[in-house]
C-alpha cells in the first residue's frame, strides 16, 4: 500500500485536507481547541479538544457532508507570514497553539499561518492551492488520544482520514484497505478459532485456542524436525532468570527499559527474560568443549516477555509473550561461514516449502566510523562481513546493505515481510556475536590445546512462532495447508436422515488415519454448512449423498475450487496423506 | 526406609545417640555450646554454636571415635529433676540453653535433666539406660544451620547422624541409603545429562539438557496423544496474568505466599502464575456453551511458577516452575461420575504402560462437621462423593479415605508415590470444583433453555512433566524405555581401523529409520567403550567386529544383560520399532 508520508504531493494533499477536516469540524463544534494534525504513512489525522464532546460514527457522515460544502465553496488555501507576537496573540484563545508557539524557537522571527475562508491555522505547510483539490477524501476512523500522548493529560478527539487526487485513486486505496482488513491476522485469528485477548489475563498476553494450538503444533514440530536433522539439540530453559545473569550479559544495563519489572524472593532477584541467549550460555558454559564438539547448535522453542508499551500492541504481532523458534550456534570463527550459509539455506527451504515469496534480505553492517557503538576489532569485523557477504552470492539471494544498522555486537542478516497493516516486520534473522561469550567467559579448547572463545550465532527462522502465525496467516488469508490446518475435512452428510450412517463410517476411517475430520450433521441445508465450511476455510468439504452411499465413493470440493470430484475412499485418504506433513 | 521420629524404640535411642555425640563434641570442642538436638525421620541432629569453628568431614571421624570411646566407658544415664530457678543457674553460662529454659511455662515448676559421666543435658527424655545402647551409631553428615531458622542470627553448625540397636541393622539402613542416593535423580540427572541448575539462572529453575529435552517431548507426545483420543482439546496460555484474575479466582486472596511478587507495567498489574485453572476458565468463557457442548475438556502442558522457600526446593521434584500435565473438563453434575471414571482409566492406562506398580490411592472427602472450610452444599457434597466412591469401587482399586482432607470447593483423588528420598509426593490427582466456574460467571445453556453453571475437573496425570521426570527416573533407575531413551542405540566397531565403515553404514541405517543413535568411534578398547555405554543406561550397545562386517550382521547387548544376540540388520530395525512408541 501506498505510504502517503513519502509521496510528496499526496503529503502535501492529505496536509491540507487535515486543515479542511479542522475547519468543518469549527463549523460543527464551534468550541473546538486543535492541538496537531500530521500527516502519517496511512493519511492524516488531527487531535481535537472537543471539551466533554465525544466523536461517534455518525459524527463522520456529519463531518464529511459539511468538509464537501467547503470544497464546492472552493476557496483559496492563502499563506501568511507573522511575528512569534503576532502568532501568540492571534491564537490567544487557544491553550493548545500558544503551547506550540511558545516553544518555537526564538530565532524562529517569522511564523507562518495558512487561511480558507473563515479559517486560520497555524502551519509550516506547504499547502495545494485551493480546497478543491481536496474532494476525495474519506474519514477512516477515529479514536481517543491523550494531550502530547500522557495519560494524565487530557483526552482529545483523534479523527483519521486520507485524501488522493482522483476518485479511482480513492476508491483503489479504499479497496486495498477493506482487503488488508479481511486479510488482517486480527480478523482471521477470530473467525477461524486462533487465539483470543481478554485484559483480565493481560494486554498483549495471546491465549491461543484448541484451533490455534493444533497450527503452533504442527509449526513446532516441522521447524523443530528440521532442525533436529540439521544436527540442532534442544534444550527447554525457564522463562525468568535471576537478575545477576542480565547484569552479567549486558542486558540489565542496556535492555531494561524494555523487561517487565524485577521480582524480589528470598533475598533473590527474579526477572521475566527479554530473551534466552544467556540461559543457553550458561548450557554451553555447563560443559568443557573442545574444538572437535563445534558448531554446537542449541536451540529452544523459548518463552520470552518483553515490556511492549501497550499502544506498540498487535494482535499476535507484537505481543508482551511470545516463544522465539531460536537457536544460538557456538563455532570457531572459521566456522562460521558454513554455519551461517547453513542458516540462510533453512530459511530458504522453509520459505520455498511453505510458500513465503514476498520478502526481502537486508544485510546490517557496521559503520566504521562508528567506533562508540562497535566493538573495535576491525580485521573480525571486515572478516565477518565479507564471509556473510559471500555466503548470499553464493547463494545468489537479493539484499541491500545497511551500513551501521549492525549490532553492536556483530553484523547481522535480517528477513523483512510486509504485514497486512503497518511497518515491515523482521520474520527471520541471524546475527553474529563476538561479544557475549566472552561475557559468560565460555571457551573451547583449541587443537594446541589452548582456551579460545566460541562464536555465536544468533538465529531464528520464524523469529517468534506467535509473529510467524500472525504473518502467515495474513499471507495466505486463512487458507492453511492441510497439514498445518486445525480441520482438515469436513463431512458434510446430504440429508441426516439417509447418510449420515455412512458419513459417520467416513469419519471413523478417517479419524483412523489421523486426520482431523469434523462431521457436521446439524439440521440444516447442505448449501448453507458447505458456505460455512467455505467461511471456516476448511480444506477438504465432503458431500456425501444417496450416489455416495451406493457406490461406497466419497465426493470432495476443494477450498477455493467450484468443482466436485468423486473418487474412492482410498484413494481419497491418499489424497490427504500426501498433503498432511512437509 | 524406616521413619525413626515414628518408631518408639528408635525415637529413643536416636535421641540418647544425640546426646552422645553433643558429649562428645564437648570433649573435643570444649568451648561449644549447644542449641536443640531433636529426632527427625532419617535419626537425629544437633545444633552446635563451635564459635568461628566450622565442622569439615575428618571431624566427623574424630567425634565418632570420640563417641566409641564414651559408649565403651558405658556410663548410665541418669534422669534429674530440678526447678526453673535451678536449670536457668546450672546453664547461666549457655545463652541457648537460657533461652529454652526462660520460654518455658512458668507452671513447668520441674525441668528435666539427663546426664551421662561428665556431661549434663536439659531434656524431657525419655531416654535409654546406658550409653551402650548407642553402639550402632553413624554420623552421616552436617551443614550450617541458622539459629532458629533466621538468617539474620548465628549460624550454628549441625550434625546429623543415626543410631540402631544392631549392627546388621545399622548396615542395612546404610545400604538402603546408599541406594537410594544412587536412584536419587538428582544423581541421575546429571548421569545422563537430564538437566542443569545454576545459581546465575537462579534456585530452583531447571534447565533441561539436549538429552532431558527430548525425554521430556516423548512424554509430552505420549500425554498429548493420548489426551486427543479422549476429546481433550489443547489450548496454550500465558505463564503471567493480570492481578485481578487472581483475584476474580480468590488465588490471590488464598494463595498469595506461594506466589512471586507482582509486576507493575503501565499501571497495569501482573502475576506469575501459580497455576493455570483462571485462564481456562476464561477461554470457557469466551464462547456461549449448550449442554450438547459439554464435556468440554481443556488441557494444556502449562507453564507455572511458585514461589518456594530455597530450602523446600529438591532437583526437578520441588522446583519454582514447572510445567504441569494439566486439564479442566467442564460438565454437568450428571457427567461427574463418568468423567471422573474417565480419568481413573487414563490414569491407570498410563500407570499399566509405563511400568509405574508402587502407589497409593488417596479420596479426599470433606469433614461434615466443618462448615467453615467447606463450601455448605450438603446434598452436592454427598452426591460428588458417592459418585466417587461409586466410580473407584466398580474399578475395583483400593483407596484410603481421608475425612477433612478434600479441598474446600470439592472432594479429590490424589495418587501418592515414593521419591527416593523424602516425602510422599501426588504424582496425578483428579479435584472436583464446585465453586470456581461461578467465580468467572461461566455457564452453559441447558435441555430447558436455563443458565446453569458447569462444575470443573481440575485432573493432571503426570501432574507436571518436571516431578513425573524426576519420579520416573528414579523408578526406573535411569534404565528408561527405548521410546523414552534421549539415545537408543549407541555403536561400538570393535576396531575402528576395519570396523568403522560398517558401522557408519548402519548408524546411517538406523538414522533413516529415526532411531536415536550415537556412534562411538573413538581410540579407547571396546571393553571401556561397552562400560561408558552401560553406565549411560544405553538401550542397546552394538558391538561391530569382522563377523559383523563379513555377515551383515549386528551383534547387539541389551541393558541389563550380559548376553550378546546377533540378527540381521533387518530384524533388529524391526525389534527397535516395536519398541520405540507405546
Amino acid at each position: 500500500m501506498i505510504n502517503i508520508k513519502e509521496d510528496e504531493r499526496l503529503n502535501k494533499l492529505n496536509h491540507s485536507c487535515a486543515h479542511l477536516m479542522a475547519q468543518a469540524v469549527k463549523h460543527l463544534y464551534p468550541e473546538a481547541k486543535f492541538w496537531v494534525g500530521p500527516v502519517i504513512e496511512e493519511g492524516f489525522y488531527y487531535d481535537i479538544d472537543l471539551g466533554e464532546e465525544k466523536i461517534k460514527e455518525e459524527d463522520l457522515e456529519r463531518i464529511s457532508k459539511e468538509m464537501k460544502k467547503i470544497v464546492k465553496d472552493g476557496k483559496r488555501i492563502v499563506r501568511h507570514e507573522i511575528s512569534k507576537d503576532e502568532a501568540l496573540e492571534m491564537f490567544k484563545d487557544d491553550p493548545y497553539k500558544i503551547d506550540l508557539i511558545s516553544r518555537m524557537d526564538e530565532k524562529d522571527t517569522v511564523i507562518s499561518c495558512y487561511s480558507q475562508g473563515d479559517f486560520t491555522d497555524l502551519c509550516r505547510g506547504p499547502h495545494v492551492e485551493t480546497v478543491k483539490e481536496c474532494k476525495y477524501f474519506k474519514l477512516l476512523k477515529f479514536s481517543g488520544a491523550y494531550f502530547k500522548g500522557d495519560s494524565n493529560n487530557q483526552m482529545l478527539q483523534r479523527i483519521y482520514g486520507i485524501c488522493f487526487d482522483t476518485e479511482e485513486d480513492l476508491n483503489k486505496h479504499l479497496q486495498e484497505l477493506e482487503d488488508a482488513k479481511n486479510r488482517d491476522h486480527r480478523k482471521i485469528g477470530k473467525d477461524l478459532g486462533i487465539y483470543m485477548m481478554d485484559d483480565l489475563i493481560g494486554k498483549g498476553l495471546p491465549m491461543y485456542l484448541p484451533n490455534g494450538f493444533i497450527l503452533w503444533n504442527e509449526l513446532e514440530n516441522y521447524i523443530r524436525n528440521k532442525e533436529i536433522k540439521r544436527g540442532y539439540k534442544h534444550v527447554q530453559t525457564p522463562p525468568l532468570g535471576n537478575v545477576e545473569l542480565y547484569k552479567t550479559s549486558g542486558h540489565w544495563e542496556h535492555y531494561k527499559d524494555s523487561m517487565f519489572p524485577k521480582m524480589e524472593v528470598e533475598g533473590e532477584e527474579f526477572v521475566l527474560r527479554p530473551m534466552n541467549c544467556p540461559h543457553h550460555m550458561v548450557i554451553y558454559g555447563n560443559d568443557i568443549h573442545s574444538y572437535r564438539d563445534l558448531p554446537l547448535r542449541i536451540a529452544e522453542i523459548a518463552r520470552d516477555c518483553r515490556f511492549e508499551a501497550s499502544g506498540a500492541l498487535k494482535g499476535i504481532e507484537r505481543v508482551r509473550t511470545f516463544c522465539q523458534n531460536d537457536s544460538h550456534i557456538f563455532c570457531t570463527l572459521e566456522q562460521v561461514e558454513s554455519e551461517f550459509k547453513g542458516v540462510v539455506d533453512l530459511i530458504l527451504e522453509v520459505y520455498k516449502e511453505l510458500g513465503i515469496n514476498n520478502y526481502r534480505f537486508e544485510l546490517s553492517l557496521r559503520d566504521k566510523e562508528d567506533t562508540v557503538k562497535y566493538h573495535p576489532d576491525d580485521e573480525m569485523w571486515d572478516k565477518a562481513e565479507t564471509m556473510l557477504r559471500q555466503v548470499l552470492n553464493d547463494i545468489g539471494v537479493e539484499y541491500v546493505e545497511k551500513i551501521g544498522e549492525a549490532a553492536f555486537y556483530g553484523p547481522k542478516l535480517d528477513v523483512q515481510v510486509k504485514p497486512a497493516v503497518g511497518n515491515e516486520i523482521t520474520l527471520s534473522t541471524c546475527q553474529l556475536d563476538f561479544c557475549l561469550p566472552a561475557k559468560f567467559n565460555l571457551n573451547y579448547i583449541d587443537k594446541n590445546g589452548e582456551k579460545q572463545t566460541p562464536v555465536v550465532l544468533h538465529r531464528a527462522v520464524f523469529g517468534s512462532i506467535d509473529r510467524f502465525i500472525a504473518y502467515y496467516l495474513e499471507e495466505t488469508k486463512g487458507a492453511l495447508p492441510v497439514w498445518m490446518s486445525p480441520v482438515q475435512v469436513n463431512i458434510l452428510p446430504v440429508n441426516n436422515k439417509y447418510h449420515e450412517e455412512y458419513a459417520k463410517e467416513v469419519y471413523n476411517k478417517l479419524i483412523e488415519e489421523n486426520i482431523r475430520v469434523e462431521l457436521d450433521n446439524r439440521d440444516e441445508k447442505v448449501g448453507y454448512r458447505m458456505r460455512e465450511s467455505v467461511i471456516r476455510k476448511i480444506p477438504y468439504a465432503l458431500i456425501l449423498g444417496q450416489k455416495e452411499v451406493d457406490e461406497k465413493t466419497i465426493s470432495y470440493r476443494k477450498y477455493g475450487s467450484e468443482e466436485t470430484i468423486t473418487i474412492s475412499q482410498e484413494e481419497f485418504i491418499n489424497l490427504i496423506n500426501k498433503e498432511m506433513r512437509k
